[in-house]
């Protein structure tokens, strides 16, 4: 039996990641692949049960370590019941945003450290890391986030620039450091645009 | 200001450790000290519903690498908003288990590995081991839980013995590796003596 792929899209607000992992699942059906999509933070019940819990009470109720590690089980739970049952049978995964999400805002951005987040997730993960992550990048993201959410913008939404800018910078660290994983794309232009280039990162996976 | 002390209780089931917790925080309030007694798991507000939410559901509910993420993150929780504040303010916590639990019944018994788990709650604790762990060994320990707990044995006591039995192993281990912070104490006789040799080993932190 052929095992399937683990596809994620990662970056920071606005680049347009919900948006390609539609086109994409869609370019790779048309291809003839079974395909699901998933998305975090949930993709599971026990993933949404403790995304709750991370959502009770304020911004003091959990210490950033302790929200690291619910985000951690959260991923687990997600990989144990929804992303390795999928590929295990054939399918392709695609998910907006994965382990590189935590490692950037948490490990990068939120000051707990790349390397230290990397291995609580390594620890629930067990060897399930993508076979592919494709980083958005695009100049205007955080902004094109502000405008769209408007006064709905969520927390990490509403955050200053400096914040964006650290979290692109942790996003580009984790791809220089895993270059065959993680492929820098270009999200400027049209969608279709954007979609063609994340399929020509995938050809050698098909 | 003179800090408080993190002191630790652990063993399997039946050796007495919380008679042993209350019975020693007597003995410690009798010398003028402040003691705050606890217990995991559980232990805080965060704690408890992290608790409540590994305990809904069966057995598959969550995996085992899920499961010990869980409890480093409630560990985590208990420690920020009980353990460390209580020793910051002079006094003495006393609890019953903390993390060699988890290092012995999930990470040997349970096959994770003590040094895996070990690091996932040394990521979320930040350095606040205990000061001292007196781990209490009982040659008749899970017969007298058995015996004790009945039919509402709950499903870690109902193990067979060769459970019990690694799971003393990974206790004995892990004091043999921390010898300074871990003391292994005979939990047999009256509950007085103990009481005696327990205080015995906490002489050099008073």
């Amino acid at each position: 039996m052929k095992c399937g792929r683990f596809i994620t899209l990662e970056g920071g607000e606005g680049v347009g990641k919900s948006t390609q992992v539609r086109a994409l699942a869609d370019a790779l059906r048309a291809r003839g692949l079974e395909v699901v999509t998933t998305r975090e933070p949930g993709g599971s019940d026990g993933a949404e049960a403790i995304r709750r819990l991370l959502l009770e009470g304020g911004e003091e109720r959990w210490s950033a370590p302790a929200e690291a590690l619910l985000f951690a089980a959260a991923r687990t739970d997600h990989v144990d019941k929804l992303v390795r049952p999928a590929i295990q049978s054939g399918k392709w995964v695609l998910s907006d945003r994965f382990i590189d999400s935590s490692l950037a805002y948490q490990g990068g951005a939120g000051g707990l450290g790349i390397e230290a987040v990397r291995a609580i997730n390594a620890f629930g993960i067990e060897g399930w890391f993508p076979d592919r992550t494709l980083l958005l990048l695009h100049p205007d993201g955080a902004e094109r986030a502000r405008a769209r959410d408007g006064d709905e913008s969520d927390r990490i939404g509403g955050r200053p620039a400096s914040y964006h800018d650290a979290v692109e910078q942790a996003f580009r660290d984790i791809a220089a450091a895993e270059p065959d994983r993680v492929r820098l794309i270009d999200a400027s232009g049209s969608p279709e645009d954007v979609t063609e280039r994340l399929l020509g990162t995938l050809e050698d996976l098909l």
